[in-house]
């Protein structure tokens, strides 16, 4: 901090977004002499790959989760303020928040990530609920948790069979995690619980489009990861386009209908609408088009990172993970710290370290190198790299202790319905 | 397990309720040839006693509650349904559940607890949030925190101390634990966080229209607790009467109003609307007239514990403490398993084995026996009986790790705002 004597001298430097990207940026800017405030409209930081557990019960919501503010705590040129960007003057250098207020910027670093997208079909929203926010997380717990309850207060045996059909959308990471993980709690967790229905008649689809899932890796691991799910009793509907999804079910492109109470998107997401508004170039899935500097063409002291951005590589576009979104965080800060004009700037590198899916207990892929791994070494890989990346040492170990116990008692640690606003009580039950 | 044949035969006992009262009734029946329905609102047995380290951001909901279904899993004797009993037909021994449906009993036992009460001022509810339920919790969490990160957002000075104010009304237990933990809160937690408020200088102000708090102990204590909230910079307002609550703050019953954006309400709690459709006489808080076996008059197998129930013992009536509805339920179990006559019954003793209030790290009370401690080794003892009696392994261990981790580096584990659907976005904010 050169420069004590105010604030008005120094750089001031607008983050939008506290995960990986904003964040990874603003650590970087620690020792300049620059005045950061980062905007984020929740007061979290969100350790995004471990989310789908909060869904499925394994975790809870503060477990991997840290206030953005305590993680800045000792950096003193950061400011951090709970708010929505709603729009951004390129011209004037300024954003606009939620209330009208604005901020002025000399740099400008976009990082606020993407959305839950229907593709158009927004009362989809209502009855497949998508998984990027705690709160979503809480409400894929909540369905899960009560469509069991509701069985077991259920006479009408199809009716029990519907609501323990349970339909994931999308074969990608998050589909893969989910479906595997609400078969595991289903024949393993609840099993015992329940004195009317057998959880584990449950039923797990997973729906996908295209002819493998986990398109992001090798077919062989492709492969090795849909083995796993059938093993754990997961149903694969490959090639299957979905056409409709009401309070029923979902109906497929043939016409197939499968009787489920409830559905999971994971089918897709796309940037958020404040990459509309910028008046730039963006791509189909709504994400700014980037320079190989990560700027924005013509704006070279305005940046796009992480799910927000469009970074194509030798005609590829780099993919939507947090490694991504960190190396850019760290690349972009570097920029901005040491003021380095367009011209000078190396072009951003994606370093991959590798990438790796998990199905459930000891059941995993991961792709390392020229390394393929699958089942127990992949869980492993994987159980030891998230633990390490977890924020805050409470975190590492409390997710560390309850991890343990699980895989030891076969329990989940946070499965607690807990109450939405609004909704109204109880189904049908029959009595007996 | 004794008739396995078939259900029929063997009574029937319904529980309403899953606290402490009914799941202890619960277990006591664990080998008894009965069958058990045990209904509750939400799927998970609560500990009330550390519900106010939830809604200050201390500990995860999940961390102190544990599902009924899975505490009973291996009680095969025992079914859990999720629901609401509406009614109660004692004459054709049969409740109503929130759907219409019914359930028969032989044996009843209502322990369903008590709710927050306004004492008839129900648009205060809206205002002063209650602490019955995760829910109330979480949304006390909620207005914490967001009162800091309003008033960091907020331009006006008069804003940010209205911002910073925060009234507790009701000086027993839960508002003293409520009041010392906000100090606590904005003094250590958030120091150093914002960048323009000082959270040091939040104000936190006790009411209770009492010449003294926490009425249950001796005077003594009393002292001690108002001297250790003193410490922690909290402000007692005694023989204050609340006039009125709304959006502003609190107007005391002197014209006095203290201008406050949260109000939190400890003051009363009354048995839930349950009890009056029973059709027999209740007390001022509406809670069922017992007899000295629990039962209601005139109906021996129809027990009311716990919180629902007014059980006089010298004309003095039992508190709203755990253990006293842990120990009633042991008794009424232990009725029912043995089919004891009223005759026959010997009245239920409560074992006093002591009580404590704890007001911050190393602040507490505690009287057991003849033995008045405070400070530092009531706290420890506050902290060793909570842990113990925390259900679940799990909880006990991740609390630990949890409390130890926040005594020493004075941060906290649950620091979430998470939003309620609905809620409208942030509040003014000034540009600088």
């Amino acid at each position: 901090m050169g420069s004590g004597t105010g604030a008005a001298d120094r750089p001031r430097v607008v983050i939008v977004g506290g995960g990986f990207g904003g964040l990874w940026c603003a650590r970087r800017l620690a020792a300049a002499a620059v005045d950061i405030v980062l905007v984020d409209r929740t007061n979290h930081h969100l350790f995004q790959p471990l989310l789908y557990q909060v869904a499925m019960a394994g975790l809870s919501p503060a477990e991997i989760a840290a206030p953005i503010r305590s993680v800045l705590r000792s950096q003193r040129n950061a400011r951090v303020l709970l708010g929505e960007v709603t729009a951004v003057d390129l011209a004037r250098r300024q954003v606009s928040l939620d209330d009208g207020a604005t901020l002025d910027f000399d740099w400008l670093v976009l990082a606020a990530g993407a959305k839950t997208t229907y593709f158009g079909h927004d009362a989809w929203e209502q009855v497949a609920a998508g998984l990027k926010t705690v709160e979503d997380a809480l409400e894929i717990r909540r369905r899960v948790l009560l469509a069991f309850e509701r069985a077991e207060r259920a006479g009408d045996p199809g009716e029990v069979e519907r609501l323990l059909t349970f339909v994931v959308v999308g074969g990608g990471p998050t589909g893969v995690e989910l479906a595997g993980a609400i078969a595991e709690l289903a024949h393993t967790v609840l099993a015992n619980e329940f004195r009317h229905i057998d959880p584990e008649r449950a039923k797990v689809v997973l729906v996908d489009s295209g002819d493998r899932i986990l398109t992001g890796f090798p077919a062989t691991l492709s492969h090795s990861a849909a083995d796993q799910l059938a093993e754990l009793g997961v149903h694969l509907r490959l090639g299957a386009r979905v056409a409709d999804i009401d309070g029923g079910g979902v109906v497929l492109a043939d016409g197939q209908r499968i009787a489920a109470s409830t559905v999971l998107w994971a089918a897709g997401v796309r940037a958020t609408r404040l990459c509309e508004s910028l008046g730039v170039p963006t791509d189909r899935g709504g994400r700014v088009v980037v320079g190989r500097d990560c700027a924005l063409p013509g704006h070279p002291q305005v940046f796009a990172i992480g799910d927000m951005a469009c970074h194509t590589v030798d005609g590829q576009a780099l993919p939507g993970l947090c490694p991504v979104a960190m190396q850019q965080g760290s690349y972009v800060g570097d920029i901005i710290a040491r003021e380095v004009p367009p011209e000078r700037r190396t072009p951003f590198e994606y370093v991959d370290r590798g990438s790796m899916a998990t199905i459930g207990r000891s059941r995993a892929i991961a792709w390392i190198g020229d390394t393929e791994l699958h089942g127990y070494p992949a869980w492993l890989a994987w159980l030891v790299i998230h633990l390490v990346q977890l924020i805050g040492f409470r975190n590492r170990f409390v997710v560390l202790v309850t991890w343990a116990w699980s895989y030891f008692s076969y329990k989940r640690g946070a499965r607690l319905i807990t109450e939405r606003k609004g909704e109204k009580s109880l189904v049908r039950v029959s009595r007996q």
